[in-house]
């Protein structure tokens, strides 16, 4: 019989947690105290910033469990939180993990989830140091704070784009979205397991080594993540920086993939890359003579496609999309506003 | 009409709660960026460690939200943390919220429960600083992150209890659950607002600025909040520290009105004394020639009443409970086990 939550209780699902997390996890350095009292203490290095965020997934809202396996849900759930370290420009330490769940949740999907978060932090060297589980009546949730340090006086921030800046992006914006819809519409799910555009969605990655050796080089002005999609990300910075912005139509990255779906359905794909994603890509901006050497920082950690797709331009401009021939369409941004029905 | 949170939308809800925090919140030094970016970034002070803990209330399950008003909610959910920080020794800094709510919450109810967060947070100096909200379907979730600090090498741990060690208590533990149960009992609960036990429930106190100077003090070993309830935290500080003790019945902290309830309804009031509660007390351990200068520094800062409840023993004794007939009776730790029925 499968060993259920109920069975061994809440203190004997956080024993069996530790022992997980002491077993497959990694000992970072300045960790005072790990996880078992009633605060984690931490001693901080010179030089550095800390930076802290949380963010939560709730299930049917943020993922179907149906659709999603427990490892991949924890990947995906520690994902959200380090993309939001690597857009300030930092990288990941320490996590504290709050979970909400239903008494008949397997044990082993509880692990499995675990070892999603550590497939995320182990290479970083960051830890799990904090947290606490919860019953739930009726939907599991998972809620982590992520602390994680920048270089002092490095930190990228949404607010200082510049009219004129070129904008660029990394990735294949809109693919997640576009796999979910896949999922959706199938009447066998797990027959498109290892469709690009359905791995997109199931195992989305984060670009916070792009991110880090982007805010080091000193070549970038303004960075955000497209957790809440491309054009209402850009958005947030064109909002806060107090600037407008137009892209190019032709040149917003799309991938083979979403192309051929995008034919086989007839839709216009460019919709879906500026559209709300479960995507963690960077958008950032910069001084367009800084475009080469910003494309030679990144390519030094990793081999993400960049698309330079606009200029930064004043408030007044709004968003524009130049469509290809040459006319210009204001695209207001949505984003994922959750309330709104 | 009663405005809610599908009227105005994610965004328009956190530009509400942005504004609260600004208008109604205090600065804390040390933030570089605050709310409203991807992360939050904080500068330390040398000297001191960072601590970082977690916790998170489930509507149904931690509250019943007929029977607490939002402001009430709100301090209880700060005070939860910030007795964690307490326990350890510390002071908060900082904290993030993380939102799950209803549509149809009303948005007013959301500000309530903000300006509960201030009530707690405003004394210290501490300040919100990141956070995010979520639609649920079912019920409302508060999980909030709270970073604070504590001066180097003088973290309160569980583990560090000796045999011999005077055991002491702050205020009446016990009486938050003889209140939630007088209101569960009643079929009037709002007439009941003004009871003390109800209102130990309502409104919890924390002992952090007591726990912060017993810390800096050195004169105690080992501490930890009453969250679990007196008996079961008690149990995490022996098994952490691998201990036993001997409680003395006549020497519990019984409230005034705790003892009248109890002779009403006719129960043996030490057993909630020493039951499952929501209250945030702490238990220290100290040498008992100790005992007299924690006992001035707490009213250094604190009018708080302190027992010395029993003494540390070998672990083999596991807790023992001495009857005022000088028997003893093995009591054994419940505590909040959420997922076991």
């Amino acid at each position: 019989m499968t060993e259920i939550i109920s069975d061994i209780g809440e203190f004997g699902l956080i024993d069996r947690i530790h022992t997980l997390i002491r077993e497959e996890g990694i000992e970072t350095p300045g960790v005072t105290i790990g996880i078992g009292d009633d605060a984690a203490a931490i001693k901080h290095r010179e030089g550095y910033e800390l930076l802290v965020t949380c963010d939560c997934l709730v299930e049917g809202r943020h993922y179907l469990s149906d659709l999603l396996d427990p490892q991949a849900l924890g990947r995906r759930a520690m994902t959200v939180n380090i993309s939001d370290i690597g857009a300030m420009g930092g990288l990941p330490l320490y996590a504290l993990v709050s979970l909400g769940l239903k008494a008949d949740t397997p044990i082993a999907d509880v692990e499995s989830m675990y070892r999603g978060f550590l497939m995320e932090l182990n290479p970083f060297k960051a830890s799990i140091i904090g947290g606490n589980v919860t019953k739930t009546e009726s939907v599991n949730f998972i809620d982590i704070t992520l602390v994680g340090e920048a270089e002092q006086g490095k930190l990228m921030l949404r607010s200082s784009a510049e009219v004129g800046d070129a904008i660029l992006v990394t990735g294949y914006p809109g693919q997640a979205v576009a796999g979910l819809q896949l999922l959706q519409r199938s009447d066998r799910p797990q027959d498109h397991k290892d469709h690009p555009l359905v791995q997109a969605y199931n195992t989305p990655k984060h670009r916070a080594r792009e991110g880090h050796a982007v805010a080091l080089s000193g070549h970038a002005k303004a960075m955000i993540d497209t957790s809440d999609g491309l054009l209402a990300d850009l958005g947030h910075i064109c909002e806060e920086s107090g600037v407008g912005a137009e892209l190019i139509k032709e040149q917003l990255p799309l991938s083979e993939a979403l192309r051929q779906e995008a034919g086989q359905r007839e839709f216009d794909p460019y919709d879906v890359v500026m559209s709300d994603s479960d995507d963690y890509e960077l958008i950032f901006t910069c001084s367009p003579e800084n475009v080469p050497d910003i494309r030679s920082v990144i390519a030094s950690v990793s081999d993400v496609l960049i698309s330079e797709i606009g200029r930064i331009t004043q408030a007044a401009e709004k968003i524009q999309l130049i469509l290809p021939d040459g006319n210009k369409r204001l695209v207001t941004p949505s984003g994922w506003d959750h309330f709104k029905t």
